[in-house]
């Protein structure tokens, strides 16, 4: 499949692992394709300097990062490092051998924070913490306390439940975040020998090396590309290309739940453990964009449109199952029992942000929208200090669960702590999956108050913004650098859900009819002039959305969407009883009325409805279906004002039921 | 709360280990209320010899049961207790430390079949394996393998999990059954032996007893009233209500899985985990039966009562949850997900059978009909050789697991084979579930082909029937034996989905008006004589039956059902497409089909549908609520001609779609 080859990849010429920090390169980021990518875009550079993002990540790094230290000292992470170091005593505490990736994945939301607003305290929280890791380091690179402490040092004789190199995966990560933000190459260093040591050990049969495996929980294979990025080094592309192909050969027993039932270019549909399977497309994707793999390419295309069409939830939530963590059937997506785990969006959004890079296509930054607004947003407190693990559409009246990490109640933190440090290193890092760049121009993937920062010919585009998205639907934009006298398209992604917009351009207004949108983007290709100004208005007026009629789970019910903000009901907001007996009345308009005084200032939407009164039928609840019909004896009904709130505020004031489809008869 | 004394119970007076074989009672079942017992009603002898039962029960005698000694050889079992014993050599088989009930499951069933059908092979089989289990016991009366054999002996140091008291009440009920069956005390001295072992051993602090504690899984409560009933050990009796009020306190960490969070005597409704909850009341129930507890039989009323109306599958089913296989919240009633173990519906008939012995109320055989028909039998294949361990209401187009013991896939036995042998023990002594006696008379409960035995004031009542149920409506009764001059009340369950009965007692007939049914019971007192005839029609149209509209799961379904049978739809029956875009026409009349052919046999009820032609709406599967109204743009749909099948007797032809509730738009 042919492709247009991208000359912005290549204003970025440096492969040495120090260039790249040295000259300013603004393109930092989780994802920075190599100088001989394949993609035709390449991330861009976002300041983000105020608005509803802004909010979310003064409060990630005021209050959530710094928290982690000390959690994970309490939690035992960090004792581990120093016993498997040699320098502390006791014993091993952590109830998983994968224990050691909580501590990376903080590691690297605290690089990306660094990056952007150094603190002393952070600062040398970071420094303590690598040179930890760097003392639990094996002489040979190898380090995983779980099996260094508890397992005598035996290694790779349980790849599936292991997480060996998922725990390096995101050592690698957390490594190359901290070199491209800090410039230190002290945990870089570590993962490099950790690598090697991996390289040294991984590879086919005939290979010479002396094990033929994958790990059960793919995340290595992202991080080695990203490695092979920072370093120009090619063994590590090589090994992360052999990792993906060998998934679904039986080296893990062909489970289903570690991605080894089938490989990955013959899937035909996401299956299996949901974190498992998107870190796993997300690697695919990064090597068809390294090496300009068709295979792997149209591969991840057709998963990521079956997966959408058949396996998502409204929120951009992934995974039907509480057991197994999976993905189930097609349009099997249940409300109180969805999975929707936090990791899961995080993956999703790394993942879509990936096909958004390869492919310049608008609808992959759609569903990144929708889930971190929704999906993933939901997943941690406004306060910033409680989270959840998974992420329910619904929860009902008089619920009770057993507590733990799978409870629909916000918690402190989890025996299987992967989310919250997930979501700090995303809320840190956010930047940079909000726009990219190509030789035409600069495409805007996600609204958000900041300057954009694109490279044209190695002349800076710049364009700031101000926007009280999503609350209002108007971006205000202003070309701040130009290149003179070349022209260039300004691309902005138009929301799939919005119906209805228009675009001023200095004094012109144009709509649908004159600036079309094409495959999602509105492109304006002009001369551009610093001062120029851009004022987008997308339609945010609330709307009622239904699903397609083989989601089971949600037949006769519509829920409430707000731009990109999915809402729920909560039965704080409703007293005098649950939301169990609720129904909307959808022949009444539906209103807005913003509340800076709730949930840190949010809009709500109002809507009519009522409560059911339902006679008592005994002590059986099916009766046949037309006995009763006219509702002959059942008591009337009460009518009832609902007030929605965005899912992603939900459990912010007080335990209770909560649901975000809601019955329309 | 005061009740009636029960006559009928001293009529049989025997409390001696012995006597109630030898005196030919015919009372026999797991079920035998003691002479002291505070129960209305006592369960009456049913001799089942034709119609739909008795075709079960013959695969259940020829296939199943038979089948048992090879499985249970070939998974471990058996070597296990020769291990134990010091008769063979290896390795302990199997994954759970409760694999020797199944050893006893088996018992049972085989001890209640030999019962019926003497066997000289099965006889064999019976009297090597009771050998077997008496030479691993130890010496003070413990018996586990797993404990044995891999915990160097230990015990009872992990009460949650360990299932030591689990296994022995298995022991004991397969030992009062062997002993009730065939009249050898060989297993019932093994069993007496364990339970005075348990009874030193456990007791509430300042007992003298070294253990205040309780099992993970109830069960053994339940065995030792049984085992009381059979011996006249009064401290069976007492060990049985220590236990049952024991948990609830902390004893297992509070956890609700294992019904530790509240005492049962204060809780509201079912919660945990379903199979270990409906055992724990089936215990309360016979214990508020044997002690005249009235707080028990309070709580099991106001528990079975919220269990029903709040967290019944329409099949009988119980359990929402895979995970943690326990109760969801009230009406949280998923279909695809539904877990509905095999094992809980044969509790809940255990316990619905229970409490209507205790009240004499016919709602809770209403359920029992409800559970053995549906949730129940679908548990094994018409072949009697493969197994259900869940029980969906729906498994959708393209349906993928992965496999194991809560596939949607019958299977030859599981790693987990707790159900297996519970349906043959439920199967081979289905004959005490089916009628009981009073001092007023005989109840039928369930309409069978057969004989119904009672005794009023020493003298029998005999009653034989003969019908088709539940393909046909009609049953014909004779009286047989009555005590001349003598009246008494045959009391006939008019079950709670008939709408429309009649009844002809010699040439008179009766309908609705003039025979009224009170609480479920059509009551004819008469003073009857050998040879009186009665015909009970019952309305067996098919009908369609709708939820509570609190079941969000089935909004906008019907399913079909007919007399006490549940159906569903199967792809297999649908060809050129699967289910998951069918919508039935509620406008258009059911019909019935017999169809000797199909199934070993099955009235089919065929309905009007169309197959939905759902436009292709891109990537996305959800859409603004009012777009496309009117199916603007939509093609046009397919009608289709639906055949609905008995769901006892789905998934014996192929793999594919299966659905219960039926969309309607």
């Amino acid at each position: 499949m042919p492709r247009p080859r991208s000359a912005a990849p290549s204003a970025t010429p440096s492969s040495s692992p120090s260039a790249a920090s040295e000259r300013g390169d603004t393109r930092l980021g989780p994802v920075r394709h190599s100088p001989d990518a394949e993609a035709a875009f390449a991330p861009a550079a976002v300041a983000v300097d105020g608005g509803f993002w802004d909010a979310r990540r003064e409060v990630n790094g005021r209050v959530s990062i710094p928290q982690g230290p000390g959690l994970l000292e309490s939690a035992g992470n960090l004792r581990n490092l120093r016993l498997a170091a040699g320098t502390d005593k006791g014993e091993f505490q952590g109830a998983y051998p994968f224990v050691d990736s909580d501590v990376y994945k903080w590691l690297e939301a605290a690089a990306w924070q660094l990056a952007r607003t150094p603190d002393g305290d952070l600062a040398d929280d970071v420094a303590r913490i690598v040179s930890l890791v760097a003392g639990a380091q094996q002489d040979d690179g190898y380090l995983n306390t779980w099996f260094q402490l508890l397992k005598g040092g035996e290694r790779y004789l349980d790849l599936r439940w292991g997480h060996e190199l998922y725990c390096a995966g995101h050592l690698i990560q957390a490594a190359v975040a901290h070199h491209r933000a800090t410039g230190s190459s002290e945990l870089l260093d570590v993962a490099v020998k950790f690598a090697d040591h991996i390289d040294s050990v991984f590879g086919l049969p005939g290979s010479g090396k002396p094990l033929d495996g994958v790990d059960g929980h793919p995340e290595v294979e992202t991080a080695l590309v990203e490695l092979y990025r920072e370093t120009g080094e090619h063994r590590y592309l090589d090994l992360a290309g052999y990792f993906v192909d060998r998934f679904g050969h039986g080296l893990l027993g062909g489970e289903v739940y570690c991605q080894d039932r089938v490989p990955l270019r013959e899937a035909t549909n996401v299956e299996g453990h949901a974190v498992r399977q998107l870190y796993l497309l997300a690697a695919a994707t990064d090597l068809a964009v390294e090496t300009g793999d068709g295979g792997l390419r149209t591969a991840a295309e057709r998963l990521w449109e079956a997966m959408t069409t058949t396996k998502t939830h409204i929120t951009g939530g992934l995974g039907a199952h509480h057991d197994e963590e999976d993905f189930g059937d097609p349009y099997e997506l249940p409300n109180e029992r969805a999975y929707c785990e936090t990791c899961a969006a995080i993956a999703s959004v790394q993942w879509s942000w990936r096909m958004a890079l390869l492919t310049g296509e608008a609808r992959y930054s759609d569903l990144v929208e929708r889930t971190l607004y929704n999906g993933f947003l939901a997943g941690v407190s406004l306060d910033g200090e409680r989270w959840l693990y998974v992420n329910p559409l619904q929860v009902r009246d008089g619920h009770t669960d057993a507590g733990g990490d799978q409870s629909a109640r916000r918690t402190r933190w989890f025996r299987c702590a992967c989310c919250p440090p997930n979501v700090m290193r995303l809320l840190a890092g956010l930047e940079h999956y909000l726009a990219s760049g190509d030789d035409g121009g600069l495409q805007i993937h996600q609204y958000v108050t900041g300057r954009y920062t694109g490279l044209l010919d190695g002349t800076g585009i710049v364009v700031s913004a101000e926007t009280d998205y999503p609350w209002q639907g108007t971006i205000g934009l202003t070309v701040e650098e130009s290149p003179a006298d070349r022209p260039w398209t300004l691309s902005l992604r138009i929301p799939q859900w919005c119906g209805d917009y228009r675009v001023r351009v200095g004094d012109s207004v144009y709509d649908e009819t004159d600036a079309p949108v094409t495959d999602g983007w509105l492109r304006l290709e002009r001369t551009w002039a610093p001062g120029d100004r851009i004022v987008l208005d997308l339609g945010i007026e609330p709307r009622l959305t239904a699903a397609d009629p083989r989601v089971d789970a949600v037949r006769g019910c519509v829920a409430i969407e707000r731009g990109p903000l999915v809402y729920c009901l909560e039965g704080v907001d409703h007293p005098g009883g649950g939301l169990d007996d609720m129904v909307l009345d959808t022949t009444r308009p539906l209103a807005v009325k913003h509340r800076p005084d709730l949930l840190g200032g949010v809009v709500t939407v109002l809507a009519a409805g009522r409560r059911r009164n339902i006679a008592d039928a005994g002590w059986w609840p099916y009766r046949t279906a037309d006995a009763g019909a006219g509702d002959d004896g059942q008591p009337a009904d009460e009518p009832l004002e609902l007030t929605a709130i965005p899912y992603y505020a939900w459990a912010n004031r007080q335990d209770g039921s909560m649901r975000v489809w809601l019955p329309t008869s």
